[in-house]
């Protein structure tokens, strides 16, 4: 009898979100335990496992989880292994998918958030139906999940689809956490508009109750309801990051030409704020062909739910693909943690 | 008995060329008429389907084609037609595929010559084996085919893949045939590097052999001439145009990851001359995780066979898919193209 629900697995800098959802996308139960607790990963994916099981065991599901799927920040779809994340407790190449799935005794697949967040959008939200989409998510960074002719697009080394690098200042542009100048992800993340609202303020001499806040502390969300109150300098921020947004969307339609591009993540949240710009810029920069043709939509997932939907969306593959066997095959060899 | 033979037809402004391929790769025979001869569509197939006759005939397989492929300017692949090519006598949106089918009474694929490139690339070229690609052609324009996970990218509108239209210089760029300005087209075509040629003689005063002719006369063809002669400033125009396919390239790599970039086209003739300065800045410009990871390729097909075999690996399909069915169903029904 084939097994009703699958387990999404959310691996945040800070939190680590956990589901069980059935087919029809609803989520059964939750729980969540703190990323950053253990240095080594062993006593992580212990607790994680303990954690999972106790909830598993509250609901009768232990033997009835179809697959696993996880999204976390540089995970790769293809190896099962988080490379080199930044905001992860454990350093160097970590063989995530083979050792969860040794541990679990149940097939994982793993992809990164943004992807992640791209199946959910397809299988339960905003993407429904769409075979041709691209999912942006705007948070501390800028992530990108590319849906093309109804599948996900890994690339030749499962890194495909950074469209937070594409580069859209090519002289005098911000230094971006890649290590390059210019990347979109410098000025259209939240953190990039807090870089805006320090530039905007520095260089400007006209009133604003962003005046108010400690230059070094003030965040996307202050601009947001600076914004909200109608202050003219924080308007010219979200026109400012709607307008490269939209230079953005312009060029990735040439390349894919999809019917969607969706918008997910804190600054998302802004609504019409972001978008109505966003619409205004990338219509402006469209190639004449693929005028009107793109539509700019929100996420339809509530974000809490979200995360553990778009990972469990790749639980119902684990259990029956070729990268989730590889992942079983590898976890019956010994396999050390790079630490 | 399946029927062993494909028929390639390559669309050009000037020339229409045509072929008979075998599963091969081979190419048993081919002809060519006047593609301008024919202001009216009607009569261009006339002739079109006398000289493919005639050829099928000679070889003994008029009963022996198992469906036709067509590379042509602006052709959608979904639908069929071919939109608003500028280079070709007929205007509006004709209904290429289904007409074709009709005459010809066997199924027609049609798609763009880009793609067509990619397509025979992959079956019979540099990129046998690969499953994520990118084809740049650089020829009049700059057209791309890209291919992911063994698939071409058509887009949901059946366009996608317009890689000579990203956007290079957002400030100041130079008007590109689309009506947009800052193109990578309208740098890094043929046509752009004889503008690059004018734009550096004019703004500076050193020598080069690239002034013996008249300045609305040079050619892409002379600059390489030049270059080859050791001429400075007709160096440091491959040096500036293979600097931004270089920053571009980069860009693409980012959102399909692919493990080729493969060069077709007159412009790629220029060899190492323009490859290197690609190379070196498109490693340069790579965002960390994909550096050293794409190569940039030569097309591995004879010029001359390149676009009938592109065209004919879409044959293969015609034979089958539904898009081709969708053809022959819609010939059916009385069609006009529109002039």
């Amino acid at each position: 009898m084939s097994k009703p629900y699958v387990l999404g697995i959310d691996v945040g800098g800070t939190n680590t979100v956990f589901g069980m959802v059935d087919a029809r996308g609803h989520v059964i139960a939750t729980g969540a335990i703190k990323t950053g607790r253990h240095p080594n990963f062993e006593d992580y994916l212990n607790e994680l496992h303990a954690a999972v099981m106790k909830m598993l065991e509250a609901n009768d599901a232990v033997d009835k989880i179809h697959g696993i799927g996880v999204g976390a920040p540089n995970a790769n779809y293809y190896t099962g292994n988080i490379e080199s994340a930044t905001n992860l407790p454990w350093k160097g190449v970590l063989p995530f998918a083979s050792l969860m799935s040794e541990k679990f005794g149940i097939p994982v697949v793993i992809t990164n958030d943004a992807n992640a967040a791209a199946l959910g959008e397809m299988t339960y939200g905003a993407a429904r139906g769409l075979r041709d989409f691209i999912m942006i998510t705007l948070g501390t960074g800028v992530g990108s999940g590319i849906v093309i002719n109804g599948q996900l697009v890994y690339g030749h080394d499962g890194f495909a689809g950074e469209l937070g690098h594409v580069i859209m200042r090519r002289n005098n542009g911000r230094l971006c956490g890649c290590g390059r100048t210019g990347c979109l992800e410098a000025y259209c993340s939240a953190t990039g508009v807090a870089r805006t609202a320090r530039e905007f303020l520095e260089i400007r001499n006209d009133e604003s109750k962003l005046r108010d806040i400690p230059l070094d502390a003030i965040t996307s969300k202050d601009v947001y309801d600076a914004a909200m109150m109608g202050d003219k300098l924080a308007l010219e921020i979200f026109e400012f990051t709607g307008n490269m947004l939209g230079e953005a969307f312009a060029d990735f339609t040439v390349f894919s030409s999809p019917e969607a591009i969706i918008l997910f993540g804190g600054l998302a949240k802004s609504g019409e704020l972001l978008l109505r710009p966003i619409r205004e810029s990338m219509e402006r920069n469209m190639m004449p062909v693929f005028k009107g043709k793109v539509k700019v939509l929100l996420s339809e997932l509530k974000e809490a739910d979200a995360a553990v939907l778009g990972a469990s969306a790749l639980g119902w593959e684990a259990g029956s693909s070729s990268v989730a066997l590889q992942s079983q095959v590898s976890a019956q060899q010994p396999q050390q943690p790079q630490q």
